[in-house]
């Protein structure tokens, strides 16, 4: 089906969000009168930049207070309704969106809007234009699309069909079973479908409709349930995403246009009406990768935290760190000098590294380049929405080229070959001499504007399912973390995100967790080796004391340590970590096999203890 | 009354908000127990601080999921309150936080409630500690401030007694009169009196509670009114702020601080407890000063809008220019060159210029140093939240010091003599040469975490009433507009804030709107000396012809002339806009006498054509 996009979910000038639109795929848009209005172009400039642009205008909206007013003041509404259809010819739009009237002088008579809007068909028809009247969950008398469909068949005019909104018809369902009577619309009657999706808020509607919406997959709301009934109603114009957000409002119009895109892409595979390649949900973490301007802080780290240097890239000044499963690239080529050091890139274990990074190009993942030799393993990359590379790869799997091949084992050994398939999978002979085995989860901080997009990003081109949302206490702000898994939890995302927009965003914490079956004696280990740990408050002990019982001794470890604690119904999280080198710190994680969270409960405490202490660099 | 305030009101450290809170006079403090918990600080050392900073300690809090609980539960409840209270010795906190249960495991059943309520009142006398027992709006059996107080009341224990929040009784209250029962229960009895305000919004109460609790004058909610409730209950506790709010999360901790005295310090005024010098409104607007680094484009600006410049400030490099009752000075003194042009300062005119400044010392604005010589006039100033100065003026009333006997005549005149007072309240020789004749409004841009304190702050410390915040959709994010005016409309001032922080939050634009009564002679005249006015996009002409009928060829010239129109139930608005230089443009305004507006409608589109028309410099 078409795809459509309002020009109210992009940000800027209206030629600034046409180019956005025409650049994500859309095929067509709906102008917003205001964009309109506020546009120097002339209609018929606009329209020429939209068929420049391949765009068809599907829609022009909205018209407002038409239907079931006093005689007066409908003469009126056929005047200025006069004007906006001439305007509307000029632009080349044949449908303009009548929303149900919220005008205190309009009357609950549907005799009377249906007579109304029957004339308003007969004027628009003698301009080529279709109305297609909306129920808005607020209408004064007409709030849902049953009755807006009820008055539409009764004024029984062909210029005349409905609108369906997703957001007012969704915002007011409670039962599933209220969509089923969409399916018995007369399809060819449905003359416009806008999508929007919401988080699931207990609010008024209006509000949350004006400031609240997202798109498709980003909210709580049933989308694709409402989608079949339309199908199944027969309906063939386009899929157009209505969106009103104060986030997108100030987002770059570019990216927003793409995520925009992506989610009616989701959508659509969702009700079946494409099939892009089906998603590869990674069963590992490869690597993880650190660029760095100076290889010393974090090499000292990694080597207290019990990593082995055992390779190095054979064309490019990257090393790789091994404990157990546990894999670290550190990364001092050139593009590191620039940002400090931070988690610039993620090895993904795939099954399929190509279908994975084919799923991806198919939901718009901007494909990242191969800056490689021509003798390196092909690697498949993409960037999430935080810039992060995401790595397709396979670690020593016969019949998948494998990314170890690229290095070659590092001194003392002198070996200059590059490594066997498989030949870097084993445990480095050091084994875990920090007691760490593998890495538990990654935290990588979203951009503001990026936080409900990123977790679709993460589920829909990953195949990653996502937590529940959660508020975390900065001292300097309330931060938002959610994470997204694989189902066997051997691949942990949290997505995080600060308060609001900031010059330091860029500054913010990323964290890698490491997994140890013992975390006391890991913490011992690190700090032996030279190694420093976070200092947790005393008070915080003290509260340990009051909420839980521990065995002798524990709770004085924990304290010595700098060891967090938190349970769930099902087992029991401790973790504790090191100091941050630029914006990367590490966290020790022992996990009980049913413990589902991160810690969230200690967050706070654990972010007022790194402002204490300040990064290192 | 003493009052405190809540650590969780403040951004930073514990440290950081227990200076703030002292600094801004508060008498004590409720401690958050995360805010304990993340502090490096022993409780003794907390006790210490306070101590040193002249605070006392009010309330511990909160206690959590206490009450009408199986009996294991209660059992490890009682261990975790033990462990609290010894904690609260060491603190030298005597009264504890304890809300009504929200947890799955508590019974519908106020008996046991009380009876457990008593046992933990028992065991916190034995540490002289005092349970006041609050209820949540979401408590799972107790959400009402009555029920708590019958279960208090039927536990009679003297270490137990209620404690009052008004968020929780507001948010649930329709009816005045349910807040009567708060007299009935005994002074001595309410332990403790927390005090929120809050927007006035249809959302889930706990979102709203923990998101967008503000300070008392700041929401909507009638704080005063449920304060003499509980001074008749014969109350004799401190007043207490309890907010919690995302952008105050954020906000720098000492500003904050100050708001939130000052908004008590106001709610105790408003109730009769206090008796601050009163207010004095301003009657007028005695001058705008813009401070440039470069006299010529501004100085070309006011020529061609018709200003003269009548005068210069005998000891610093300031020009008056004058046309009517309009007066704008222009300084191009030493602090001009670093932010470029803006508007820095505005001159109130007042009927008791020392009386104003005595009521702003006493609501805690900050008053301005004297940056004056000896022989100049003495002229009273505070600092606005955004930082403009305020100056309380007199010009040209007998018995009051004249900042007009600053200036000396400019050239050619030749004189040296400082003006006589009242020389220059006349309007110039020039008289009204751009038909302009006052200022009918000024526009300010607010920090962003600002907003709803910059309305607290002008009708509180000016006696200023403060009309509905509007949202306006600028191109590039949603921005949100707040007018405060006198009675008769002779002092308009706009507050604007953008859509969040951004780095250029010092950008935005302000701007001087001039009252004329025919302002297509004042745009005619404009350009025909040479102004520039903004070009606005001939599809807005196109809508108004839609919209309204105009007389034969109006609409032409308001097209031609780039005037926008807007129009309310009793007059219509007419408006257009010079170019900006720096962050200044002035409007133009023809205003019916009842219109009450300033064109909101319209500024979409006025912001547009900003945007596509950059600033000159």
């Amino acid at each position: 089906m078409r795809t459509s996009i309002a020009t109210v979910c992009l940000s800027g000038a209206l030629t600034e969000k046409l180019t956005a639109a025409a650049r994500a795929g859309f095929d067509g848009v709906e102008v917003f009168e205001n964009d309109l209005l506020a546009s120097p172009l002339a209609p018929e400039e606009i329209r020429a930049r939209c068929a420049d642009l391949g765009l068809s205008i599907d829609l022009y909206q909205p018209m407002r207070d038409i239907e079931a007013v006093p005689p007066d003041e409908f003469r009126r509404n056929l005047r200025r309704a006069e004007h906006k259809f001439r305007l509307m010819e000029r632009l080349g739009a044949d449908t303009v969106l009548v929303c149900s009237s919220v005008s205190p002088l309009a009357v609950d008579d549907d005799a009377l809007a249906a007579f109304h809007l029957r004339r308003l068909a007969e004027l628009a028809d003698g301009h080529g234009i279709r109305v297609a009247y909306e129920a808005l969950a607020w209408g004064r008398h007409v709030s849902t699309y049953d009755h807006a469909w009820r008055i539409v068949e009764a004024a029984d005019h062909p210029a005349l069909g409905t609108c369906l909104d997703s957001f007012h018809i969704l915002a007011r369902t409670t039962d599933p079973g209220d969509l089923e009577g969409i399916a018995e619309i007369p399809g060819e009657k449905i003359f416009f479908l806008q999508l929007a999706d919401a988080p699931l808020m207990a609010m008024d509607v209006l509000q949350w409709s004006r400031h609240y919406r997202c798109f498709p997959g980003q909210g709580g709301f049933d989308v694709a349930g409402l989608l079949r009934q339309v199908i199944k109603a027969g309906y063939q114009g386009p899929l157009s995403l209505e969106v009103f957000n104060d986030v997108f409002r100030q987002a770059e119009a570019g990216p927003t246009a793409v995520d925009a895109r992506r989610s009616l892409l989701v959508l659509q595979e969702s009700v079946g009406l494409t099939a892009p390649p089906a998603p590869v949900v990674p069963t590992g973490i490869a690597f993880a990768e650190l660029v760095s301007p100076d290889v010393e802080p974090v090499s000292e780290l990694l080597e207290a935290l019990g990593f082995t240097r055992t390779a190095r890239h054979r064309g490019k000044p990257v090393d790789l760190w091994q404990q157990g499963e546990a894999r670290v690239l550190l990364n001092t080529g050139p593009g590191a000098r620039r940002d400090g050091t931070q988690l610039a890139a993620v090895g993904l274990e795939s099954p399929d590294p190509a279908g994975a990074a084919e799923r991806a190009e198919s939901l718009l993942a901007p494909v990242l380049p191969r800056r490689r030799t021509p003798e390196d393993v092909p690697l498949d990359a993409v960037a999430a929405p935080d810039g992060t590379e995401l790595f397709f790869c396979a670690t020593g799997r016969p019949g998948l080229p494998d990314w170890t091949t690229d290095f070659v084992p590092a001194e003392p050994a002198e070996h200059t070959e590059p490594a066997e398939p498989g030949a870097l999978v084993e445990p480095p002979a050091s084994g875990t001499a920090g007691g760490l085995h593998r890495i538990d989860h990654l935290a990588l901080t979203q951009p503001w504007h990026q936080f409900d997009e990123a977790a679709l990003f993460h589920r829909s081109v990953l195949g990653l399912g996502a937590l529940d949302s959660v508020d975390v206490a900065d001292p300097y702000g309330l931060l938002r973390s959610r994470a997204v898994t694989n189902a066997d939890g051997s691949v942990r995302i949290a997505l995080g995100v600060g308060p609001a927009p900031s010059a330091d965003d860029g500054d913010r914490a990323q964290h890698i967790a490491l997994a140890t079956d013992d975390l006391v004696t890991a913490a011992r280990r690190f700090r032996a080796t030279g190694g420093r740990l976070l200092t947790i408050p005393a008070n915080y002990y003290d509260d340990l004391a009051a909420r839980y019982e521990f065995a002798d001794g524990e709770l004085e470890t924990f304290r010595e340590l700098g060891i967090l604690y938190d349970r769930d119904a099902d087992g029991a999280f401790r973790h504790c970590y090191t100091e941050t080198v630029g914006r990367v710190f590490f966290e020790l994680v022992q996990r009980d096999a049913g413990y589902r969270g991160y810690g969230a409960q200690n967050a706070p405490v654990r972010l007022a203890a790194q402002h204490v202490r300040r990064p290192v660099r």
